[in-house]
């Protein structure tokens, strides 16, 4: 980074069955609680990260919609979208922006409304993650898949349904203790293998929910700015973006060299470590994309924590649970905190930076230091990957 | 700026009604284009600038799309949207991005698909400018809210229907030197006044056509890149981005103060011209957003070149014209040359750097140094100002 980037405020709304808040509604509450979380500050710029404001509220222009609503009608403001990496991909253009010179403190937005009586719906907006040309138009679904990458892993590293259901169980555990989440419910083993099948091997309690959500983060490379805030909150911890990448890779699947790798991700990851001068055993804490069981496994490998094809067992014998390193998903991770596509690579930075921070309002993590957040969009065709360290 | 970023290649492909080519072979089209243009230099990002794919084309995810169909599989790339105005918007994203450090040389494509044999699902994706909730909801269409404030305008100061005209008169003209140019036919005052109304006062020639198209700019703020591209072209013209700024307002019109004042363009204007460090009278040429005939009246007074109320007089008399300062939208503008909506904005860019080049394959300005690009989203909710300067 040519400047350091500070994170000096946070916000998000529940996430869940919203039926009662608009888009609009939930990105202003999240807005407005990352502005007083900084004790204040007034951002000078604006990033929404959205994948399906179009189908889901016949609304674009999200950019200006949620500044006005959020009280800051006239700052430049923008929606950017890469699926359900938009957040991520959002997240890495308020960098750019913040250390462009052309504004240094900007207000990231993600913000999702996909749940309404018409479930349909939201299909038909999260199947435009995939090639409408050869892949949507021939009945692909984007469950369906996922489901042929899961398959191809477990019958090439022999895995079966129920090594892979650890994932999911442990996930729910944690959103057990978050205030925010969508499925705050413990589960068992047998509940999860016993769930409805949606596109087979992946049943029910393998797949992230349908969610509505918003979630901020209002970052600044003046340091001026940075005291102005910790001065207004009493902050004595400081949060820096010390490394952000983005990759990408085919839409189709297809096209690609190998199923079972998402290059986007080891690319990413590679550029962000080298960014930030960490190695992958380095850090600390892990959030990570789980849109289904298989996108977390593979998530923990193509970061680098696990070998390829190890990281189920590894998983099952209680790796990268609480006093592990790296720590994953406290929030619960898409499966069990929920996954407003367009608004979840912004929780993650807001509860990864929480964790650093120490106010995490759920399951905390063992003091971390250094922290990564990794969001894809479509089946890895984008991925962000973000290190964030704490200083006091 | 706080390094100078330079303009080193520009493509754009015909626009019209382009039934027999898909979003993604336009965009391909125009980013190879572009990347000759430069000598074969290599983007290092992509941003992309649509407003409609989900609607029209069924595909989000268009940043990773367009990238690997233009050879640039893996690099960062994701879609900006701001209605009409989302290939300014892109083109903001993209400076940034090229001055933050993160990577020095960004290729920026405007692409829309507007065209198929239903009419109205374009309509339907256009509508999406609105305000939702407060606008679409009631029955509004886009047209019938520029028709409520061309006539406010026409009767606040008086003028008719006729002396309105003399926009779409004058663009058609240009455009009819224009090789890339949608409607490449002169008309006459009485076959405007003459055409089928749309929303009275608008009639179809005082309106912009539905359009396809893609155009492309590749930047950089590596002075090696610059050297390597002037030395593959053999070209000793230099085009640099001197000033950009973005502004919003209010989505739905009913929360504005004036209708009858683009705030966001004033406002984007007066910050583009201080970083530039010029004065309206400096520039030279301009291409400004005139979606209707009044959407162009309204750009030439709040860019501050005409009083208030006086560009339409000014413009019947012959200003702006050959010769004059500033001249404007020898395109055509998007009356005649099209407007493809999330491509506008990079077109703009591509024509006025062809001028200041002196390149230009259609109606030459004469010999311009400085020139101002002006593309709006909605009915002025967003506005993007850049300013260009030659150098030899």
């Amino acid at each position: 980074m040519e400047k350091p980037v500070y994170i000096i405020g946070v916000g998000m709304t529940r996430v869940g069955r919203l039926y009662e808040k608009s888009g609009r509604e939930l990105a202003a509450e999240a807005a407005l609680a990352a502005i007083r979380d900084s004790g204040g500050v007034h951002p000078r710029a604006l990033v929404v990260g959205n994948m399906a404001s179009s189908i889901m509220m016949e609304q674009d222009s999200l950019g200006a919609l949620v500044a006005d609503y959020s009280g800051l009608r006239g700052i430049p403001a923008y929606k950017v979208e890469a699926a359900c990496g938009s957040g991520g991909a959002a997240f890495y253009s308020g960098v750019s922006l913040a250390l462009s010179g052309l504004v240094d403190t900007v207000l990231v937005v993600g913000v999702e409304k996909l749940t309404e009586y018409l479930t349909s719906k939201a299909t038909k907006a999260l199947a435009q993650a995939m090639d409408a040309e050869y892949e949507l138009f021939y009945g692909a679904s984007f469950t369906g898949l996922n489901a042929m990458v899961a398959r191809l892993y477990m019958e090439t590293y022999g895995y079966s349904r129920e090594d892979m259901a650890h994932w999911p169980l442990r996930m729910h555990e944690y959103a057990s203790y978050n205030p925010y989440a969508q499925l705050p419910k413990k589960t068992s083993l047998e509940r999860i293998l016993k769930s409805p099948v949606v596109a087979d091997p992946l049943h029910l309690f393998d797949c992230s929910p349908l969610s509505d959500g918003a979630a901020a983060v209002l970052i600044t490379s003046n340091e001026e700015v940075l005291e102005e805030s910790l001065n207004a909150t009493g902050r004595d911890v400081v949060v820096e973006v010390a490394g952000i990448a983005m990759a990408t890779d085919s839409v189709d699947l297809g096209s690609r060299r190998d199923l079972l790798t998402l290059e986007s991700t080891v690319k990413a990851a590679r550029e962000a470590y080298a960014m930030a001068g960490v190695a992958p055993d380095a850090i600390d804490y892990a959030e990570v994309h789980d849109a289904f069981h298989i996108t977390g496994y593979l998530a923990l490998e193509d970061l680098g924590f696990s070998e390829k094809g190890k990281a189920v067992e590894e998983w099952k014998s209680g790796r990268y649970a609480k006093g592990d390193k790296p720590e994953v998903n406290f929030s619960g991770g898409l499966k069990a905190r929920g996954h407003p596509v367009g608004a979840t690579g912004v929780y993650q930075i807001v509860e990864a930076t929480m964790q650093l921070r120490g106010d995490f309002p759920g399951y905390r993590a063992s003091d971390p230091e250094i922290a990564v957040t990794h969001n894809i969009g479509g089946v890895g065709t984008f991925t962000t990957v973000t290190v964030l360290k704490r200083r006091r």
